[in-house]
C-alpha cells in the first residue's frame, strides 16, 4: 500500500445551487482530495484550520482513516469560500473568499517520506517550500488556479519544473498557456516540465497527456448535479489514489486513473459538500466504474 | 447497400476564424451531411440552390456519387450564411443570413422510397411535408436549430412525434426542453417521440440516448481546429451513414455510429468548408477510428 501526502486547503464553504443553499459546510481542496484518495491508498493531509474548525469536520476525515498529524490548528478563523452555481453549473461564481489562517500558512511536515505528493491549489511559493522538504518516492502532482496564474506565474513555472504531473481545469490550462486549443495547451505545459497532464472539463469530462500521447474521457452522465464544488479535487484524489494502488505506471493505468477520477467525482456532485461521498464504499466505486465502462465502450 | 435521403440546406458560406477568412465557400447542412454519409451508404440530396450556384460546387457532391436529382435550381440566389469563430471556437457567431431561394423551398422528391431519411435543419413545417411524402423503410432522424425552437415549437414537436431519432447540439437540447442537465434533456425529448437521441457538444464530444440507456463520447482530440462549420452535419452524416451500412440496430451499433460521427467530424474542422473531407478516403476514416478507440479505450 502506497502513501499519498496532500497539501492544500481545508475550508468552510457556503454554497448556493439551483438545488438549495448550504451554509458553513465542510470543503477545501485537501479535504475533497484526501477523502477521495482514501478509498485507494493511505493518505496524509497537510493543512491549516482556525480555532473555529468544527471537531465534527475533523471526524469526517478521520472516519476514512486519513492521517491528520499535520492538519494544524492556528489562532484565527478557518479559510472560507462562498460560491454560487447557475445555468449549466459548469462554472462556480465566487461570491467571497476569506483567507484567514491561510495567510500565514507555512506547512511543516512531520513525515517527509511519501510515495506520492499532491500539491493542491495553494500559493506556488508554498508548493515549492513543500517540494523542498519532501522525499517523494514515486511521483508529484500539482494543481493551481487562475489567481496564481495571474499574480505568481513565474513561481508557478518554477513548480512545474519540479512536478511529474499537472491536474488543472480547462480555463486554467487556457490561461496558463494562452492557447485556446486544449491539446496544444497540454503540449505547451509539457514543455515546462510535467510529462503527465490532466485537464478537467467538469461535465465534459477530461483530457489527458501521457508522454506525448493524448487521451480523452467523458464525464459519467448524471441526471442530477446538485453541487459541483470539490469535483475537481475529488477527481484528482481518485486519480492519484488509483495510481498509488499500482505497482507500475503505464498509459493504460493512466487512462484507468482518469476514469476513476471521473467516476468518484460523479458521486461528489450528487450532493452538497462531502455528503454523497460519505455514503459510498469501495464497492460503489467499482460498480459505477463498470457502468462507466459500458457508457463509453466501443465493441 | 442502404439508401439515405437527406433534406436540408445547400449554402454559400463566408467564414472567419483565427486561421483566416474564406468568402463564398461551399456549405450547408445537406452538403456536409451527404458528403460524410457518402463514405458509408448511397446518398440522395434534396435541396434548392439559386441560379448563381457554382457548377464546381455541384461537382464536389458528384465526386462522391451523391444523387442530385432533387437538388433543384430556382430563380434567385443561393442561401448564404456568414459567420465567425473566436476563442474556444465552440460557438459560431452568425454575422448574417440570406435565405434567398430557401424562402420558397417546397421540396418535391422524385424517389419517395428510402431506407433512412434525415431531415437536416430546415423549417419544421417543411420537415413535416417531407415526412408526408416519403416511405421510409428503416428510420428517420431530424435536426433543428434555435430559430425553429423559438418561433415554431409546436410544429417542431409535431416532427418529433414522427421521427425515430433526434440529432441536435447541447444549446438546442437545453432550449428545447428548458432543462440544463443534458441527461434529463434527453429523457424529456424521448417523451415527445424519438427513442434515439444524440446531443452534439462540439469539442466536448457527444451524448447519446438509446431506448433509455445513456452513452457518452469525447471528441477526437485535435491540435488544430481551423473551422468548425459543418462539424455537426458531418457528424450526423457519418452517424446515419454508419447505421445505414448495418443490417441490424443495437446499442453497440448506435455507440459505434456516434464514434464514427465524432471521427468524421474531426476531419471537417481541420480546414475550411469541405476542403479537408475532400482529401480523405474510407481508409483514412478507418485509421482515425482505430486511433479514436485508443484515445478512449479502458483496458
Amino acid at each position: 500500500m502506497n502513501t499519498i501526502t496532500v497539501v492544500g486547503t481545508v475550508a468552510i464553504d457556503s454554497v448556493e445551487s439551483p438545488f438549495g443553499k448550504q451554509e458553513e459546510c465542510f470543503g477545501g481542496s485537501a479535504a475533497y482530495f484526501s477523502y477521495a484518495a482514501s478509498y485507494f491508498a493511505a493518505v496524509r493531509l497537510v493543512g491549516v484550520v482556525g480555532r473555529d474548525f468544527p471537531p465534527a469536520y475533523r471526524d469526517i476525515l478521520l472516519e476514512r482513516g486519513i492521517d491528520l498529524t499535520d492538519l494544524h490548528e492556528q489562532k484565527g478563523s478557518t479559510f472560507r469560500w462562498q460560491g454560487k452555481y447557475e445555468g449549466d453549473m459548469n462554472v462556480a461564481k465566487t461570491l467571497g473568499t476569506d483567507l484567514n489562517v491561510l495567510v500565514t500558512f507555512d506547512p511543516v511536515i512531520s513525515n517527509k517520506n511519501t510515495d506520492y505528493l499532491f500539491l493542491a491549489n495553494i500559493d506556488p511559493v508554498i508548493q515549492s517550500q513543500v517540494l523542498k522538504q519532501m522525499n517523494v518516492a514515486v511521483a508529484t502532482a500539482a494543481d493551481t488556479m487562475n489567481l496564481w496564474i495571474d499574480i505568481k506565474k513565474d513561481e508557478l513555472f518554477d513548480v512545474l519544473r519540479q512536478v511529474d504531473m499537472l491536474v488543472i481545469n480547462d480555463a486554467e490550462a487556457r490561461q496558463l498557456t494562452g492557447e485556446s486549443n486544449l491539446v496544444r495547451a497540454m503540449q505547451e505545459i509539457a514543455l515546462r516540465g510535467p510529462t503527465k497532464i490532466v485537464i478537467k472539463k467538469g461535465e465534459h469530462g477530461a483530457l489527458g497527456y501521457y508522454n506525448g500521447t493524448i487521451v480523452a474521457f467523458p464525464a459519467f452522465p448524471l441526471e442530477k448535479v446538485v453541487d459541483p464544488t470539490g469535483a475537481g479535487d475529488t477527481f484528482a484524489g481518485a486519480l492519484l489514489g488509483y495510481l498509488a494502488q499500482q505497482e507500475t505506471f503505464s498509459l493504460d493505468i493512466f487512462m484507468r486513473a482518469i476514469a476513476y477520477g471521473a467516476v468518484v467525482a460523479s458521486f461528489t456532485v450528487e450532493d452538497f459538500s462531502l455528503n454523497r461521498l460519505r455514503t459510498i464504499h469501495a464497492n460503489d466505486i467499482v460498480d459505477r466504474f463498470e457502468e462507466y465502462k459500458k457508457v463509453i465502450r466501443l465493441k
